[in-house]
């Protein structure tokens, strides 16, 4: 290990600067930043970043389904071996904040800047990455995934997007090479060790006073839809007593929501994000609804019983309402433990600069998540004001901001280094 | 008056055939009729009526929003004279069925054929017409407002669609011209009387078992929109008690609908058919939900009533669930009552047929609700297959839509004559 004194440190108002240029990119009218992956405004953010790169002198592989692996242009002699790879993504959800995803781009690439121009003898190469798609518009965890588990033909050609486009139709209309698309794994081999930094996006580091986060694992996940089939008719001339109206019947069900995760455990969350209604005319009474159900808990077990509590209320209040209820679940996303001796690395980096940290599991999926199949994986958190995300209000104190990348720089080189 | 003996009736193979015809343009994926206006589907069943009324002998004179005026070619004499209307509409709700106006349009084609065809001598001329986007893609009773009160170059340039386009430009792409769809009101001293035939879209003639319903009003209508409004979040790391969820507010409302109703009166009904979440994403706690209210009852203060009862329900919940309510309601459409002397026209027509028939108001808003503004209007209701309607299975039988065609029929000559 390099002494304090040689100790690199990241470029704080340089990446502060490139976290305020890219909140620029996609700005919506809600105030927050609508830049779902594939849009105009993903593009735009990917040709800003390319050119960010190329600015530094660093270089840019994009693989298949679009991840960028960023590298110095030095380490031609380290390049064959085992990387260490960090990054997150820069696609938003719908009216998203600033910090989500694109602080882990910015400061990876902060980090191999930094590299680049201090050319440190390193064993390994260290890899900067900018993931597909995290937010799930065409699937969750798009990009990561792919170099996971890596997408068939079949299954790009099934995924639609949130506005109802086919994945295959934006991504070809994008320049995008299917056959490409469906060739992304990743050889596990190429990988010693992946390190994400992101924003907590939770309220628990700052009511600790807490500057870094230690993350210990991403809980565990399940998802799907809930749909009630009844009986469209007019609104006029329908008594209310002759309604089998399937819009009541998933208003019941989003009421029983809170109580359905309060009765797994005090952790757990139960979040619908997206109501259809069909025929979705004003003057219809409803014949369809369905909701999207989100429901996550540290321990598997308790997200199944979090699935069994939301089927139970859905029977419960079909048979109320006299219509129909039925069940999409997709599979559930086991919980992810992360790597203990990058989380011993990432405190003794936090300690030595004099950062207090904290252990704590992320409530929220993950790039790593999908990295930890491949290779030892550890995530450090910085706080959020107020615990919010995926809003426009998401904010993390610069002082965070560069608290942050540098914890992650320390780590960073210690994994590059025997 | 003729005797029975040089009685006119219409040709019912005919009428039928042309429903049948009518109903195979714009069938949807759900198996209903999606013929919004100004779509595709809806330009096609236009240049069908249009091909229709030339294979007859038929002119159609097409005003500036589109409604179209056919009139038979022989009838110069009389033709500067208060005329008699009788009309519909064949635009549907999303999913919708294959009567609701389509059976009003079609019947009037058919009496204007056979007067064509018989060339009685009548007194004043009588007029079948097709009205513009009955369904409101646009604004409720489009059409027929635009004869009734006019809209300014204002007004027009602000309406939007369901799918959120501008009339404006989905008009002008259409063809239309702007300056005429701001010139569209009708000199009331054109009209001598208007009658309108159409299905019930209720269960009520078919639980008396009567073949003919004489519309006595159609009932009072508020509608509008009811925002709650509370904070967007992540939906893996906010804890439950920490959330401000829109959306759970929504459903609350919507499971109080019913009670607001039976709260006013047995025949109050209130429907939400629309809902909308923001920021729309299934991992995002909705920071806004909005729901459509409908509303309608007989007389215009239970109207008030009704909409009193959900700005309480709806401000109770937004107190309950820590958001704000807010809400947009459109000014109520007051009951309109439909003429005596027409009434006592229809029923004596249903009765020399040998049919049976009741009193009954109409629970759904119609085009001649508009044309009560201008001429004393009448309305021929015939029964609704198990009351369904704004469906796939919107259904009458072809028995009671040929008795109710050959009343109609009557009803025209009888007002057409002196």
């Amino acid at each position: 290990m390099t002494g304090a004194s040689a100790r690199l440190s990241v470029n704080g108002p340089r990446l502060i600067a490139d976290l305020e240029t890219l909140a620029q990119i996609g700005r919506g009218p809600g105030g927050g930043l609508d830049r779902t992956s594939f849009s105009a405004a993903d593009s735009e953010a990917r040709a800003w970043l390319l050119r960010r790169c190329a600015e530094a002198g660093l270089r840019v592989h994009t693989d298949g389904i679009g991840n960028f692996v960023m590298s110095p242009d030095y380490d031609a002699e380290t390049a064959g071996r085992p990387a260490v790879w960090s990054g997150s993504h820069i696609d938003t959800v719908p009216n998203g904040g600033d910090f989500d995803g694109s602080l882990g781009v910015l400061a990876a690439l902060e980090c191999l800047r930094r590299i680049q121009e201090e050319r440190p003898t390193l064993d390994r190469p260290v890899r900067a990455i900018m993931f597909t798609d995290e937010e799930g518009n065409y699937a969750h965890l798009f990009g990561s995934s792919a170099l996971a588990r890596g997408f068939s033909r079949a299954e790009l050609e099934a995924l639609t997007g949130r506005d109802g486009d086919r994945f295959v139709d934006t991504f070809s209309a994008a320049g995008g090479d299917l056959d490409a698309a469906a060739n992304t794994k990743l050889n596990p081999a190429m990988l010693h060790a992946t390190v994400e930094l992101h924003i907590e996006q939770g309220p628990f580091l700052e009511q600790l006073g807490h500057d870094i986060g230690v993350v210990t694992g991403i809980v565990a996940l399940g998802g799907g839809v809930v749909s009630f089939l009844g009986r469209a008719d007019h609104a006029g001339t329908t008594p209310m007593d002759r309604r089998q109206n399937a819009l009541t019947a998933a208003g019941a069900l989003l009421v029983a929501l809170p109580e359905v995760a309060a009765n797994v455990s005090a952790n757990a969350v139960v979040t619908s994000g997206i109501v259809t209604v069909e025929p979705g005319s004003a003057n219809v009474v409803p014949g369809a609804a369905r909701v999207t159900v989100d429901f996550r808990e540290a321990e598997t077990h308790l997200v199944s019983a979090l699935e069994a509590g939301i089927v139970a209320a859905a029977q419960d209040i079909a048979l109320r309402y006299g219509v129909q209820a039925e069940f999409d679940f997709e599979t559930t996303i086991p919980p992810v433990l992360l790597d203990n001796g990058i989380q011993t690395v990432i405190a003794a980096a936090a300690t030595a600069r004099g950062l207090s940290h904290s252990a704590l599991p992320s409530g929220a999926g993950h790039d790593s998540q999908n990295m930890a199949q491949l290779a030892p994986t550890g995530m450090i958190f910085v706080p959020s004001i107020d615990g919010r995300s995926h809003c426009p209000e998401e904010k993390t104190a610069w002082s965070d901001v560069e608290n942050g990348a540098n914890v992650l720089l320390d780590t960073l080189l210690n994994l590059a280094r025997d």
